[in-house]
């Protein structure tokens, strides 16, 4: 991390905003809102404790390019590209931050509490990869106690798989606790609610730009397709899972429910966040060798909150593969990207105990349960139990960048 | 098989259908085509030599119906569920057998040589089971010669896993040689071209109607959700394959393509191609247990070409799991279904050799190369190789149910 590059501070905002506060002029998060006043779906961007409704100020101050937030989702601005992306930004940060603008855009800045949260672009792809060396190393421990804790191949390519792109949720949709086959621990094969379900804390990378079918996408063209990030739990019912995935891998174990924050933080609010990946072990394809490419690695720093107690603080910054490698590997056969495609880390977790980012490596298995404040222990999740995963990144100057929050609370099915 | 309920011939049709012919009266698959005459694609049904331009025809003979089919694909007809599905082929077998129909929807028959066909819906979710007890035994024997070919898992429940819903292609679409890295006889990590270029015949199923979140769809529901049937050529890079694929399954080496053909055979057809499925190896949990089901097996007997040369014969009625069943596992942890999702069976394999459905089958690993008639031979496919799907399946009276094709044929990246 000693070659983060640190930029001036950002212009301030004419708005009142705290110092430090996560949701400053130098982030601008893109989201999808209705509110009671509003109830057709539009896109906003959120400032301070405000969502500036982004369709009203648009017809109002820039209506050349009011075309790219008419739909009421993301998709249309996803699909425009670098230079669209920069234009939409520049204009935004020029509103809030002159104050000539500042009449003409109040009308359009709608209180925080006020709004509802869509997912906010139609997901296309989604996948997942594995790309912690201490999450990978903490799982091969648990699953295959027999083996060496990394596969023969870790450390040469980012492992991933496709997950279920419909049952991508928005942060706050409640989770219903998932049935499925497991093994008992006297090997009966038995059919019923998961008894070990499980969080994973990961960024997410939102493709906005499109690619062409038999093109890679190399390591140098990561800025140009991917939009921006946002925070996943990847739930992860770990009985379903350990049973089903020999040998193709997980499927009912994760494919219930994905929830994501509901705000984008476009990769142009993380300069001030990007760091030189960790040093690699083994010598990578080329492909994959971001030795003499732009870092990117992202000092985010994940906390994760179990009914409101800090039971985690997962650091992004020491992941082993970078977001940029998991695009080129991703695309390295030829596979093309949709705009709306999406791809996770993996679950995010540091060298110490307490930077583990899922409850099996917490609870080591569930042979450690944590203890709780109020007296309670929790190995894997309980009905009622409400996990929330919230994230920042240095910003300009001393300012931050926020990620906003992923929410969600375990129902039981018979609710 | 013994089980199958024969039922009368359907009526004739007023067109000069031969008898025995795939697309008869009985079939009445859907597609999406355009043709230099009508440029916009459109929905149409497949009917001998000709196909019917659905879109027209509605208008004129069903306007009621015509906004099931006015956006050129299915996915408003996919949605539409069971009675709407009934209702429309119901219409179309009237029109295309009582004459006095006749004169007008002849302007509406377009010779099949004047189509191009399309994707004919919107592709949501890809999921790929593993289905075949022969294919999966194989399989099994050539990646972990060292255990059991069949994992612990197999007999309880459908394998699946989610595939690449973006790199689905139509039919006849060259497919580019994926590159790769892969791990050499002598342990080298190398990138490069894949040197085992593999197919896997498969049948597909198409969802229509979609599922609530956190409610399976039990085995009864299968034909309320399931459209129809097409057929999958699952391209798959085996030396991809088998260096990543543990722990989390199959990835690079599947996503750079997946072929399907461009009929939807709608379930409605496939009444005469119903048997019982074949006797299970151990009990079935409840949500699995068809043995008081409804049978869904399906007689359906692939073919697979290659440049031209029968290679393989497999047939889809020996699978261990019915497309019921996989519908029932997919939803069991309560994942939803949209319009469009589609899972495949997993390669078809059959008993004997000349039913291997993939060439690492029938191939056995390269070991044992195809001799074709030119004097060539085959482990693995070459540039330039064709690669074409057939089925049919066992209609009404002496009627045949055909699903036309998937072709594709390999080409070099640096074409």
């Amino acid at each position: 991390m000693a070659d983060r590059v640190t930029t001036p501070p950002a212009a301030a905002s004419w708005l009142a905003i705290p110092p430090g506060h996560p949701f400053g002029l130098a982030t601008l998060p893109y989201g999808v809102f209705h509110t009671a006043a509003l109830p057709t779906a539009r896109v906003g961007v959120a400032i301070g404790e405000f969502v500036l409704d982004l369709n009203a100020a648009m017809n109002e101050l820039a209506p050349d390019l009011a075309g790219l937030v008419a739909v009421g989702s993301l998709d249309v601005l996803l699909a425009a590209g670098p230079s669209a992306w920069q234009r939409v930004r520049e204009s935004i940060t020029t509103w809030l931050s002159e104050p000539s603008y500042r009449s003409r855009v109040l009308p359009h800045l709608i209180p925080v509490d006020d709004v509802l949260m869509h997912v906010p672009f139609t997901v296309a792809d989604y996948v997942d990869f594995y790309a912690s060396e201490q999450h990978a190393t903490n799982l091969g421990r648990m699953f295959r106690p027999d083996q060496e804790p990394l596969t023969s191949n870790w450390r040469h390519l980012p492992i991933g798989y496709h997950g279920r792109s419909g049952t991508i949720v928005a942060s706050g949709r409640d989770i219903v606790r998932p049935s499925g086959q497991r093994r008992t621990p006297t090997g009966e094969i038995v059919f019923g609610p998961s008894t070990r379900l499980d969080i994973e804390a990961e960024i997410g990378f939102v493709v906005g730009t499109s690619s062409t079918l038999g093109e890679p996408v190399g390591l140098e063209d990561f800025s140009r397709h991917v939009f921006g990030v946002c925070l996943v739990n990847d739930w992860s019912a770990r009985d379903i899972q350990a049973w089903e995935y020999v040998p193709l891998g997980p499927f009912l174990g994760k494919s219930f429910a994905t929830s994501i924050s509901p705000w984008i933080v476009p990769l142009a609010a993380l300069g001030d966040a990007r760091v030189g990946p960790p040093d690699r072990s083994v010598p990578l394809l080329g492909y994959l060798d971001d030795a003499e490419a732009e870092p990117w690695g992202l000092d985010i720093r994940l906390e994760v909150r179990l009914n409101g107690w800090l039971v985690s603080s997962p650091p992004f910054a020491g992941m082993y593969w970078t977001g940029a490698q998991m695009l080129a590997h991703l695309t390295a056969n030829g596979a093309s990207l949709r705009t709306g495609d999406l791809y996770a880390s993996g679950t995010i977790s540091g060298e110490r105990a307490d930077q583990r980012g899922s409850l099996i490596e917490l609870s080591w298995g569930g042979s450690e349960p944590l203890s709780l404040p109020d007296g309670s222990t929790r190995t894997f999740l309980e009905d009622g139990d409400e996990v929330v995963i919230t994230a920042t990144a240095p910003g300009p100057g001393d300012s931050v960048i926020g990620f906003g929050e992923v929410r969600g609370r375990i129902v039981a099915r018979d609710r």
